[in-house]
This record gives structure tokens, C-alpha cells and sequence, in this order.
């Protein structure tokens, strides 16, 4: 394990970061058939591992996460994007469990990625990263827990891209996950969600400072526009129309009229904020990378088309959650998850959460999903004898 | 009622496209306070206008559509966007029905615009062009009415924007308009879709190209870019998740197993293509103006938060239609008008289409809804005796 300094530089404070990370000489292979290496894996832990080293969760992060999922973000200054699950006494209970988060393969927070040196170049990667896949990210974080001295996992747990892991890890190695839990995801990419993520890498590609991808050759220069308005279109996916409309409705800024202004209503000044901000904490070749790896999530076809295939015979305990407004991930998809897992004889449970909020849900205080969560843990945990 | 040629350049066979257009030197005074002196309308008709002139169904075109309705387009080479309703025999019925389809105000084929010349300055007027509302787009459409000779309207029909403007028809004008069909719409625009129009505006606003507006400065350059990422993320909104999946599913390119190229989805290569055919024949600004007034739009905010007083002691007899799978439009957006339509004591039938196309399927071979609005208008036009 050593201290990796982030070889370029970052915009703002991002500049300094160091990163707890796991080194990894020998690389990884990858599914597009590159060698990467060396490997970094750059991660963070709370709690503590007990003697048997068998009360690991690891949690694995969305598009746009990382490794900083319970303590202050060291770029936004921003508490952890799931401090509301993970903590003393919370769903996964940092008192009990000895908590993994790492940032994936190819994201922009210290493990190897586009931002990162190209061994032996002496410039970041960039558009040279190699394709990836989750199944790669998976491969990443198995060589971390590997790394950490841990055979088997309680408890391999995410949402949305995150969830796309879980389901990787259960299908992949099996024998390392003793409890599963997929949230507000899908066992592969719809055509709508590809649509999306190709407006956004429609809009990085467009922004003339992403330079073909070489922005970095200007130091400070990223393709600001770009990935500020990717961000936007993938926010509004991750809400729900009623949230939306709880959130701002048709509210004008300061006018208590129509006025002909630019930036009129509420919602879009907070739209541009969130495009403004994410651009100071997220490399765009990272997000290019990472939306087309879950674009290129099918798990049924890396099982000759069977979903279930993916999970015969598997021993892996799995809780399915989706949330009833996420458009998406619907809980459709869900359910066809569900029902793959039950024609392998899994033991699952389901449930499909109500509320109003969107995707957003699984990140936000969602008590009734909290309980379901924190009860299949405390479960999992129990028989485990953890 | 004039030739009017187009001043400015258009990329392509536009460049010398003449539109039958009416001219109104006294011009329109706007819902901003401005006076658009004078006013150009550019129209189509279609069927003969009857002796009484009792017969004339004027449709109003949505977002990006123009009044090429049921004719080859001088510009795409394509059929009209709603050949499949007008024409002999059709449910608009040119054999009966004397159909009028005008550019709407802040349009680009004709009609007074922010491609159009600003009067006195001999250049276009770009984003000086004042802000409208569809309240405005109507008024235009009045004065053209007026222009035909014309004192009541058999009926108004549009969808999505056009429908929009069937509902400013009959609430502002309601002695004019004997039918109204407001078809695939929403008494006001929600956030979500607010939401989505900032996206496509954002991305015309980062291209370089757009030069604060005034690409016009340089002949032949446009913002293709931004305008077509615009177009782009639009063009999700108009189809359903499952029409985009039975259309492309996760579809490669030529490609029988997962390569690890750009543009690597049928679904990509498709909106890619959406976007760069669009610029060649929409103005970037006025996509700003038009996207904006129906981010406005708000019918119950104009008649004091009270949507039924926009409608009180209506004699016009209104036809409503949603589609089952229209997430930009939804069913439930149509039943807040029906009811108040209702509470106002109007005539009033409507109808759900049971249909997987989205918002598209206004435009679409829909033999229910054909059969519906077609019977409506025969009904009225029976009722009038035309």
C-alpha cells in the first residue's frame, strides 16, 4: 500500500490531493485484451477489519462517485456522497463492519485512469486509456481486497453503476461474495440510457478546449462547456419528474413576473450550477471512459444471452432494491433481474421502494430502504456469525 | 400577400427558397412590449376555401416542424411532418377542409424571425429579436387569418407546441375558433421539460460558433455542434424507452461482437445523425426563441393561477388526445386540462391512445387517434353545416 501523488494537475485544491492507494506492478488484463500496468487502485476504508477477516463490505460507486463515501470530500469540501448509510450504527454499520470503498478503474480520483500517467510518456493517458468494462472495474477491486488480505466478502453493495458491479462481483466470483445487494440498477444498459450518455459525450467532444482529448496538454485547460452541459442531461435522469417540480416547479428567479431574461426559471440556474461545479471535480476523459463502460454493460450477453446463466448454482445471498419513480433504472428492470436470480434458485429478496425522488433516491434519506438494507446486512452478518 | 425571399443564407437549397408569405407593415405589438413592425407570416394552404368560407381548420406546428404540412419539403426533400392526417380523404380532409399552416413567429422559414432582417440595420435579427410567447406565435396567426378573409376558424389543431397554440387560440380568441384540438400537449410546460430545453440551449450557448449569437457575421457558419447536441438530447424526449428499444435495443454497428470504438450503437450513430441533419435546415437562434416561449407558456398563470377561467363560458367544442407512452407530454398533463375544461362547463371529448411510440406518435401512423380526430372534425363540420 503506498501514498500516490496524483501525477497531473487537478484544478484548485485538487492539485495536492493525495491518495490512499494499493500498488500493483504487474497490471491488469483487461477485457478489450490491453495489459494495464502497472495498477493503482486508489481506496478508502472505515471501521475495522476484525480477526477472522470476514466482516468486509465493499461498496462500489457510481459514474460520478468515488472512494470518499462517509468523511468531507477533500475537492467539494462536501460531506460523503453516502454518509446517510454508512456510519456508526447506520445501515452499514461502520461499528460492525469493516467498510471498502475504492475509486474504479478508469475515474479520476487516483486509481488508474485517463488522467493518470502513461507509463513511460510522461503525459496523462487521456483518449490512450484503454477501453474498459465493469467487469475490468471489478477485476480492480478484486486485486485490492486481494491486497487488504480478505478471501471473501460479506457483502459486496451499490447503486446505479455501483449495482452494475454487485452484479459483476456475484457473477464473477461468486465464491468472494457472501451477500449481494443491487440498487437501482439493471443487468445491462437500455438504448435510452446509451441515448443519454451519448448526448453527454456528444457535448465533451464538441467543446473545441477538449482538444481531441489532449486538453491537458494546456495546464488548467479541461472542456469546461462540454462536461458542464453532459452533466446537466445526466442530472435531469437522475430525478424524477416530481421531484423536479417539489424542487422548483415553473419558480422565476427574483421576478415575480415573466420578465424575457435569460436564466429566468429556478431550475435553470440550478441545472448550470450543477454543470459548473462538476467540472472543477471530474475529468472528462474519465466520464467518456466510464459512461461507456456501463453502455457496454450486458450480463446476460456475457452468458450466451441467459441472464440466469450468470448466476447458476451461485451461494450468494442477494437483496434487490429499485425505487418506484426511478426512470432510469425502472423497477422493470429490476424485476427482470429478480426473476433471472430465481430461475438460478438464488435466494433473493425485492423490493421496490416508494417514493417520489427519482434515481436520486438511493442516495438520499429513504428511511423504509434504509430499514430493508440495514435488516439484509444485520442478516447476512448474523448467519456469517460477524 | 407577398414573395418574400428569405435575406440571409441559409446552408444549402434554402439559400434561394422563396416562401408564400403575408406582409403586415403596422406589425405586432408582443406580450414583452415590443412592436415587431413590420410582420411577415409565411403559410401554406391546402383544399379550397368554401364560399361562406366557413371551412378553413388552420394546424400549428410544433417546436421544429413549419407550415410544409402535407407537401415535399423545399429544404429536407422529405414528405410533409403530417401527411399521415392531411390530405384528400384524410382525417384533415383537404377535399372539405380549407387548411391553413403558417411559420410560427420566431420561426426560420419565413415568418418574422431571429434569422429574418432587422428593419433599418441590414443584418438578421439574431438575438436582438425580441422574446415571444405563444400567445404572440397566435396573434400572428390571427392577423394571417384576418389577411384570408376569414372571421371564425372550423377549427384549430396542433400537438406538442402546436397544441399549445390551440389552447392560446381558444382562450384568447374563442369567438374565432368553433373546434379546438389541443393534441399531445400540456396547459404549461413542466419543469422537467424546462429542464431539458435549458440542456439544448446550454449547448448552443458553449459552441464557439454560436459568437454570442451573431454566427450570422461569418456566411455559411452556424453553431452545428451545439445545435445538433440540442436536437440530440430533444430527440430522446420525443421517443419512449420502448420505441427506442424495439428501434436500436443495444444494436451494434456492423459489429457482431463488442468492439471498443466510438459510435459503437445503432442508437448513436442515429442521434448523431438527427443532430447534423437538423442544422442544415433550423436556426440556432430561433430554436432559442421558440424553446423559450414554450418554456413560458403557462395558461393558468395568464388568467390568475386559474386554468378553468381561461376557458369560462367557452362555446367552442374541444377534442383532447394523449398518447399512453408520451413521458414529455404526459396523459396525466391532459387530464388537468380536461377538468378544467370541464369546471368551465365546455364541450369537451378525450382520449387516451394506447401506444408504445411516445411523444413521436402525434406524427405517427396511429389508425386510433386518425380515426378520432378524424371523426371529431366531421362532427363539427356537420354541426356548422360546412
Amino acid at each position: 500500500m503506498t501514498e500516490a501523488k496524483s501525477p497531473t494537475a487537478l484544478p484548485g485544491a485538487a492539485a495536492e490531493l493525495r491518495h490512499q492507494s494499493a500498488h500493483f506492478p504487474d497490471g491488469l488484463a483487461l477485457d478489450c485484451g490491453a495489459v494495464l500496468a502497472p495498477l493503482d487502485v486508489a481506496f478508502r476504508t472505515y471501521g475495522a477489519l476484525n480477526a477472522a477477516r470476514s466482516n468486509a463490505v465493499l461498496v462500489c460507486h457510481a459514474l460520478t462517485g468515488d472512494q470518499y463515501l462517509a468523511e468531507r470530500h477533500p475537492v467539494t469540501g462536501r460531506g460523503g456522497w453516502w454518509e446517510a448509510i454508512v456510519g456508526p450504527g447506520k445501515p452499514i454499520d461502520t461499528d460492525r463492519f469493516f467498510v471498502i470503498c475504492s475509486n474504479v478503474l478508469g475515474g479520476c480520483m487516483g486509481t488508474t485512469g485517463p488522467r493518470e500517467e502513461m507509463p513511460g510518456e510522461g503525459r496523462p493517458w487521456g483518449t490512450d486509456f484503454p477501453s474498459v468494462t465493469i467487469r475490468d472495474m471489478v477485476r480492480a477491486q478484486k486485486k485490492l481486497v486481494g491486497h487488504l488480505g480478505i478471501a471473501r466478502l460479506l457483502a459486496v453493495v451499490g447503486g446505479s453503476m455501483g449495482g452494475m458491479q454487485v452484479l459483476e462481483w456475484a457473477a464473477t466470483f461468486p465464491e468472494m461474495v457472501f451477500a449481494a445487494a443491487p440498487i437501482a440498477t439493471a443487468p445491462h444498459h437500455s438504448a435510452q440510457n446509451i441515448a443519454f450518455d451519448e448526448v453527454g459525450r456528444a457535448a465533451i467532444h464538441s467543446d473545441p478546449d477538449w482538444r481531441g482529448g489532449r486538453y491537458w496538454e494546456e495546464p488548467g485547460l479541461v472542456p469546461a462547456k462540454g462536461l458542464s452541459v453532459a452533466r446537466m442531461v445526466a442530472h435531469i435522469t437522475y430525478l424524477s419528474e416530481q421531484a423536479l417540480t417539489r424542487k422548483f416547479g415553473r419558480r422565476l428567479r427574483g421576478a415575480s413576473a415573466l420578465t424575457f431574461l435569460e436564466d429566468v426559471f429556478e431550475v435553470e440556474s440550478y441545472l448550470r450550477h450543477q454543470g459548473s461545479t462538476f467540472v472543477h471535480r471530474f475529468d472528462a476523459n474519465s466520464y467518456l471512459t466510464i459512461t461507456r463502460a456501463m453502455d457496454y454493460f450486458d450480463l446476460a450477453a456475457e452468458h450466451g444471452g441467459d441472464l440466469a446463466a450468470a448466476f447458476r448454482g451461485t451461494q450468494t445471498r442477494f437483496f434487490v432494491a429499485s425505487f418506484s419513480s426511478d426512470w432510469l433504472f425502472p423497477t422493470e428492470e429490476s424485476r427482470t433481474l429478480v426473476r433471472a436470480l430465481n430461475q438460478a434458485a438464488a435466494n433473493v429478496s425485492f423490493v421496490e421502494i416508494t417514493s417520489d425522488k427519482g434515481h436520486d433516491a438511493f442516495l438520499l434519506d429513504e428511511p423504509e430502504f434504509h430499514a430493508a438494507l440495514g435488516g439484509f446486512l444485520r442478516g447476512a452478518a448474523d448467519k456469517l456469525g460477524v
